[in-house]
């Protein structure tokens, strides 16, 4: 999407051919500023300190990780011991797993002077799959939101909440659940995005906010405890946020406070969809509130809160006092049943085993399919 | 409660016997500092700008208030004047508008020259009434807390969620909400709370967690985002909030966000009480969603935020993009059918007409009565 009215992507290689530029997303909304990637622990660094995050982008930039590292070494052990790095920087992202799954299976069958060029075309082609797979959500997705708009009969505008952020900012373009929204907007269907702050790391003030408006599309930032009020008073048609983890029966892990979202939507009757990329379900995990593990993040992520003085200089200042103690909870798990609809690059689908399965028949179990 | 190991109330008149005392709440929880009001203007500003908040400090604030007024001049003019200025402070406090109907109650029938004494005196009493009411909402919702230890089978701890500040900063003593959790601490029922940090003025994170920390209480601060995973995984065992306003049949205004942690507890089977004391229930209303007036406040309480720079100077952060609109609601509405009982100085009742009127049957409308 466009950044200063220039089109671009989260992730490239740079001109040298080798080293991986990305958008340092700790500095925004404050500085656009880029980063470039040159060591398997760069990679590392980047994903573990949220330079970059959103679970695409976290597995586009593992791929490129493997990249850096063949460079380096390209035996069979620093293969292991890349992915094995790569893995244990994000715990909670199954398509971190998938994509250093993907890069080994490519690599491993081949001699060690043939995998440097290799992975670069692998993790190449994981990020066009990536974009190709966020182009077809927003397609799908732009159904659900051209259906509101004509249920308003075209009056007004589409009023769309999101929580976090799922937009191109955490893929490589695009976005999961913000590429139904671009694509409206493009098409001229006057949606305004309901941004939540999404405390504590504000995801939404700074990052939502930030790609929603350098694109143009308009939008309200609001605290993580409005949306309820907004829902009772009929200010929202629909929500739609991503999810880091979906389970084979459709309940989705997102970023914390997703589950109270839903359960207001649930009680205002305002349809709660989820987007996706296929690679995010975990088809081996059915009950999502008990076999997910969530992330304990550092404590300093409540606490501490930075941004912009009147100079221009960004600091982080302390909120809470010194000696209450707090508790930093990553993501919730929003039960399926809360969940309206799943938007998959294959299509729309219940939050269900069998509305997975209606769109991804190949992971039926071998049982049910007569053989 | 205590601050330095010291009991204090939050308001207090001076050695000079006519000025009031306060502490400014918006330097906690960085400093402590206390202010000394001498005009109806500087207890306006107080009210205004929330260095006193919460809905009986607000009343008891206003009622000094008239009596610093009448001290400049004690005519039928002035007292209607001041009661007008300090009744727009705070267009949602319900019992702001009752301490000064009181207080106009008090003072119209006394001549001039006895108004200013009286004004003091019924000041005087209007605090100590809080007081009173407050220990009585203490004691009855200690039973409460006694029961869930019990459940409990004595073991662990209690884990009370709550939202805001309705501590004894935001009354003249004890608090409303935290009232039982000050009582079942000092009788030795191990309470532990969650304190959210309640976006997007942080009063969870700084005044809640302050005086809970002052006075000793085990707690732990959250992001308003993941009360429902608690209650998700058992680690809640009920919530407790105040409000601003009840409405004839059980609806609470309460601050933004209050809604969707009543709708969690229902969800998860977690108790949800409602403490208040009986002058911030509005009789002449029935459908809080509907007919309470909710405040917009100032888009840069969401945008901006206040902390302490490491050299412990205070200073105010920009977190959003410069370009991005906001919008800052300043309370929500839970519904009656998602309150488990309402907590007053008279004891627990349903969140409903017959509940209420069960405690406060000399509302009950004539004709029902049989006369």
């Amino acid at each position: 999407m466009k950044v200063h009215g220039k089109p671009m992507r989260t992730l490239w290689v740079e001109t040298d051919g080798h080293s991986v530029g990305i958008i340092d997303q700790t500095r925004l909304p404050h500085a656009f500023a880029t980063l470039r990637l040159t060591t398997l622990d760069e990679a590392a660094h980047a994903i573990r300190s949220m330079q970059v995050r959103g679970a695409p982008l976290i597995g586009a930039t593992a791929a490129y990780g493997v990249c850096l590292a063949l460079r380096a070494d390209a035996s069979d052990g620093a293969l292991e011991r890349a992915c094995a790095l790569l893995q244990a920087t994000r715990p909670t992202a199954v398509n971190l797993r998938w994509a250093l799954d993907e890069m080994r299976r490519a690599l491993r069958p081949l001699p060690p002077s043939e995998r440097v060029a290799a992975a670069y075309r692998r993790a190449a082609a994981l990020c066009d799959e990536d974009v190709a797979i966020n182009r077809s959500i927003g397609e799908h997705g732009l159904g659900l939101i051209r259906s509101a708009w004509e249920r308003k009969g075209r009056q007004g505008r589409v009023n769309v909440l999101t929580h976090c952020n799922a937009g191109w900012l955490a893929t490589v373009d695009w976005g999961t659940a913000l590429a139904p929204l671009y694509l409206a907007h493009e098409q001229g269907i006057p949606v305004h995005v309901w941004v939540d702050e999404t405390r504590p790391r504000n995801q939404g003030a700074s990052l939502t906010a930030w790609e929603l408006g350098q694109h143009g599309v308009p939008h309200t930032v609001i605290a993580d405890n409005v949306g309820g009020h907004l829902m009772q008073h009929g200010e929202v048609d629909l929500c739609i946020v991503g999810t880091d983890r979906t389970t084979a029966r459709g309940d989705v892990a997102n970023k914390i406070g997703t589950y109270l979202k839903a359960l207001a939507a649930r009680d205002n009757g305002v349809p709660f969809y989820v987007a996706l990329p296929s690679p995010t379900i975990d088809w081996t995990l059915e009950d999502g509130v008990r076999d997910i593990p969530i992330e304990q993040r550092d404590g300093r992520e409540l606490t501490d809160i930075s941004g912009r003085l009147p100079s221009g200089e960004v600091v982080t200042v302390r909120v809470t006092p010194e000696a209450s103690p707090v508790a930093n909870y990553g993501f919730d798990v929003t039960p399926a049943r809360l969940v309206t609809a799943l938007v998959t690059e294959r299509g729309v689908c219940a939050a269900s085993t069998e509305g997975l399965l209606s769109l991804f028949p190949e992971r039926r179990p071998a049982r049910e399919t007569g053989t």
